[in-house]
């Protein structure tokens, strides 16, 4: 289509930091069933990860985006992978892990999922309910201890201590870069079509992106990593 | 717009068996947070309660489509009530319970809630979790209970004896009809744009809709409840 063709020419006229870069993102949440019905989760629109997809593909990037269950279009030129669990999530990552030159974990992936799963409906009982949970593979860490070459970014969706919570995450993960959310203000975080983001870096480096569109904090904060990779 | 008056003149020409009635549905999930991130819920798109709705509206009804979060827009001429929790759900319903002919309940209500809920992010544990949960008040039985000259309409997502149980429910809760979905079939149920249902009325009618789009199925439905009532 001639739109491609503009697109491409476009591309090829544009500013492109990350061409030739294999660069992977996950975003949205995942689901963890307790039943056929029933299930946990994580308050995850996808549109962070998803903006942050669209622009490293602007920017001349290889894009790979594992998402979880959100209603978002995939942007053009992008592979994506569509994952439900937590556990399908790291698998998707961790097979692809040692073609990419820089991961950006931006899914809110469940930390906790049932220990049973039912596959039929479980019956109401009267009263009330204990269900236990089980820690799930945490896919940060393991890509922190995985990694070789790759550049890797995580995400901290905090409400107190937001930015001390975000550089210890860093630390204890081995991150490259973290990207603190504070979620207790409004208009920042999971539904929302804006943001506002704090970007630390393991060298040192501290950014704040103020609020405005998922897609422009996605470019100041590719800004904000070229630079520093 | 010239599009309203067409549709207007359309429903005038239209047989209108719903005309003048007060008819209310709900749809959707609800949503029972854990802490301010994490949450328990149910699968539903919406969708086949969006339908029942429209269809309701083009029958001639006034309709109030209350709607738990789910990425639909409102169809023409429905007045909307948006909420998230089970809670919020039985309050927006028993409030206008009075004033409806008619309530088809199509939400997939969460039947449990977390006891305790953080209005902060809980941080992660190490091992696992015991999380308690509470039976949130069941609306459908509240309606049952409550209702004087209303036409009750239940839903029930079974994966076993489906007749059965939706029988032994509609019995139970005081329903004057109830629409069997039977979601261990493909193609059916929560997610998906078609459905297929058995309806059974406490007249001792039993009709089976076969598998087609949603708005087609609330044609059937309504076609079926229509005579009945």
């Amino acid at each position: 289509r001639i739109i491609d063709v503009v697109e491409q020419t476009e591309k090829q006229n544009s500013y492109q930091p990350l061409a030739g870069k294999q660069v992977l993102v996950t975003a949205g949440p995942t689901i963890e069933a307790v039943d056929v019905v029933r299930y946990f989760t994580n308050h995850s629109s996808g549109k962070m990860g998803f903006a942050i997809a669209k622009v490293a593909c602007d920017l001349g990037a290889n894009v790979t985006l594992v998402s979880g269950p959100v209603e978002l279009e995939t942007p053009p030129n992008i592979e994506r992978v569509d994952v439900t669990t937590a556990e399908d999530m790291y698998d998707a990552v961790m097979s692809r892990f040692n073609d990419q030159d820089i991961v950006v974990s931006a899914a809110a992936v469940a930390d906790y999922k049932p220990t049973n799963q039912y596959d039929r409906k479980m019956k109401k009982q009267s009263g009330d309910l204990t269900l236990e949970l089980t820690r799930t593979r945490d896919i940060l860490q393991a890509l922190g201890k995985a990694k070789s070459t790759q550049y890797l970014v995580g995400f901290a969706a905090e409400t107190d201590d937001a930015i001390k919570n975000g550089r210890d995450k860093m630390a204890r993960k081995n991150l490259d870069a973290i990207v603190v959310n504070d979620i207790s203000q409004d208009e920042q975080g999971f539904k929302t079509d804006t943001n506002a983001v704090e970007v630390l870096t393991n060298k040192g480096e501290h950014q704040s992106i103020p609020l405005q569109s998922k897609e422009k904090v996605a470019q100041q904060l590719w800004s904000t990593l070229t630079k520093e990779m």
